[in-house]
């Protein structure tokens, strides 16, 4: 596989004194050019008659490939290394996220009024009024992201701790885009009861519930049950947020190759929380024709010991995933690096649509079929048309605690899809812009009201 | 009783508006100070060439007096109430805390950094060395505030919505005085056992546990399986807040009275949370004569059912709580308003200090025994002399985090009331200012570096 684009996610900041005389500099960055290694900021820090000391910032494409930059770097004479930051891990360090006060506490009589006595008049109103727990506490804007750590990104089971920068910064995601206090909630059990009486024992704080990274089917489960039983909306976004986006994506996508829902064949690979919610988001969309695959092709009637998740969607069909792709109309992978081969895309109907979500490496590399497919979308930022959950939960969430609903439905769900493919007109709608940029400031603002206009028609307002 | 002080607590603001003329503010300012109306705040909101538009802030004593006051100023003529707000409800609207961003997401490579794809790395390197969960992530610095609402300050059992607004404002305090990231955790259940296996699956998240606000005798077994069964500190304020707090007053106190914790005798009235612990440390700060009372009088060794707390100090002796107090030193008051009796007060040893810290109204009013006492102190903030645990639990966690200790311990408490007491020089010792202010800037930094002092010489220090 050919080397990834170098990006911020592996972005250094190397300090480093050189003699203070005309061709050093260029040395150096010819150096890291010449390992491929892509030039961002140079800053001077002190310039004595002696030397000169720089901070150069380098983005790689890997961690070895890191490596390499430094000791090309490092092997250069009369220039030494004073330091390398690693500008990724400096980041996290102390964390992404922070709890505030609202007000300063300067003297008495503020604390009089924020703790007590004053606070006291305020407890006793919730407790003859529980409703008033909504807007007189933080509660009516504030999720709680849970996982068990058992699907960390594409990482697989790494536990609770190592989950943490990923909901502190799923948190920051919620309060950037959306206004919403999100708190990591990373638990050191992987039980199903556990998870789910767990959660229920913290809904007094929060007003809703988002799932992250927990595995499949067990998360299948715990979403079911808690829905059932705590009366906040909870939202599994693995499956949810992925499935709503994929969905806004595919409306575009279909405009562009005049081909409707209901008459398009659907290949999915991969069969996990995303894949299945995928599927049940399409059906209920209209499509007809899903081909859903795992790791061991076709998930098929006739194979023995499906969970229920894939019964809902086996096929008569057998096969491996290149039988299910011929003459697709679209592929969605939401499975594994590379599993998907050119030869598989040529093999599927005219005007091909492929979503190679799969993160970070894409079931196959854009550049491999450039040309051979109508639309391309990725789950990465560096390619046009990125599948990004950001697209989906901060509104999901904003619109639910806005009118304070119980619960999300597919209705929502459609409605915000639809939603975010509107805000592409139809004079820009073009192969490389089928999804609006997560920085689009309408993203939040249209999606909310979907779902609060669902929310309403179904009776779920409670506000 | 008397009426008690006007206090911010009770805070009105009052919209109204009257005539143009002279003297029509006066009318108003008389009305209110007649029914005991303490002034604040007048502001001009408007004026026509007809009418005057003010905003008026009023402290009440109690939600009836804010009535009287209301009403007084609705009788008056040519007047007109536009508009009433509690300052109190005002303030807590929308919840006192909020969760932010360390920092901004302008664009891609942030993204890309902050989130996916950067995390995987630094969810790799915590899976890889878990202890980089303590830096890399906010846990170093974050505590739970863990209730079950069944004590929510003196008011009882109101449940977890309800004891919300506190906790929340308890997170407020730990923000403000002592820069931690404090988060609510209100739980649905007081089931002990369920409580335990709830925090424990929390721990991942908190480099602390303040437990707050949970009914004796449970709130006992709780901290105790939870010391034993979590690796980071767990503190439960009611307890051991108060009892730093407590002993550093009494420290002071005793200077003034020229007498020595082995020798005095003390009463402690009431033998929950707060009550028992007080005992244990004033005991292992050298106190040998103490007479524990509960609503029953004196806790015996002649009465039955007692629970093991109580039988660590039951006493040989029998008796009211008014047999407790002939030729006592020191009166200590964690139970109820008005128990105790200028006469019982009177029946003390020469040169009494007595400590009423029922809230928000004390044992006995100071007023109803001036000059009968050396030392005089309650937990209120508008008399002399407050006991407020915000002089301990900021300190005790950062000093906890700052060295990452395993945990807190009874010498960490000795040394942390040591340490507020030394806060006020011998020439400025009086009998109306034992202890620091809470806005003492000092006080964190001494109960901070007191503990850490005590875990690094018991080995407890993890950094």
């Amino acid at each position: 596989m050919a080397d990834l684009t170098p990006n911020p996610s592996f972005s250094l900041t190397i300090r480093f004194e050189l003699p203070n005389q005309a061709g050093m500099l260029a040395k150096v960055t010819q150096a890291i050019a010449e390992v491929g290694g892509s030039l961002g900021q140079i800053d001077l820090v002190d310039r004595t008659r002696a030397a000169t000391t720089r901070d150069i910032t380098v983005d790689a494409s890997s961690t070895e490939h890191a490596e390499r930059i430094v000791n090309a770097v490092k092997s250069l004479e009369d220039i030494e290394i004073l330091e390398i930051y690693d500008r990724t891990f400096n980041l996290h360090r102390g964390g992404k996220i922070s709890v505030e006060s609202t007000l300063h506490i300067k003297n008495q009589s503020d604390l009089a009024m924020a703790y007590t006595p004053g606070v006291g008049r305020v407890s006793k109103a919730i407790a003859n009024d529980p409703e008033l727990v909504h807007t007189l506490t933080m509660k009516g804007n504030t999720v709680a992201i849970v996982t068990d750590g058992s699907a960390v990104l594409g990482l697989g089971n790494l536990g609770p701790e190592a989950a943490m920068p990923v909901m502190e910064g799923k948190a920051m995601l919620f309060k950037e885009f959306a206004g919403i206090d999100a708190f990591p909630i990373c638990l050191a059990t992987q039980d199903v009861d556990e998870i789910v009486e767990t959660v229920k024992r913290l809904a007094p704080v929060f007003g809703g519930v988002n799932l992250e990274d927990i595995a499949a089917p067990r998360c299948f489960e715990i979403e079911r049950r808690l829905k059932k039983e705590i009366d906040i909306p909870v939202f599994h976004d693995d499956q949810h947020g992925t499935a709503i986006v994929t969905l806004a994506a595919l409306i575009n996508a279909l405009k562009l190759v005049k081909k409707s829902l209901p008459e398009i064949c659907i290949v999915i690979n991969g069969a996990g929380a995303a894949g299945v919610a995928i599927a049940r988001l399409l059906r209920q969309a209209g499509a007809d024709r899903i081909l859903l695959c795992d790791s061991k092709g076709i998930v098929s009637k006739e194979r023995e010991g499906l969970t229920p998740e894939k019964q809902e969607f086996a096929s008569p069909q057998t096969g491996t995933l290149a039988d299910a792709m011929k003459e697709a109309d679209v592929f969605i992978g939401v499975s594994a690096p590379g599993v998907l081969t050119p030869e598989m895309v040529r093999s599927m109907a005219a005007e091909p649509i492929v979503m190679a979500m799969a993160n970070p490496i894409p079931e196959i590399q854009p550049e491999l079929v450039d040309g051979a497919v109508a639309v391309m979308a990725t789950g990465r930022s560096d390619y046009v048309n990125q599948i990004n959950n950001v697209l989906a939960f901060p509104g999901i969430f904003r619109g639910a605690l806005d009118c304070r609903s119980k619960e999300l439905t597919i209705t929502m769900f459609l409605e915000a899809a639809g939603a975010i493919a509107s805000l592409i007109p139809p004079a820009k709608l073009d192969r490389e812009y089928i999804v609006p940029s997560v920085f689009d400031e309408r993203v939040v603002t249209a999606v909310s009201a979907a779902v609060q206009h669902a929310a309403r028609q179904a009776g779920l307002a409670r506000c």
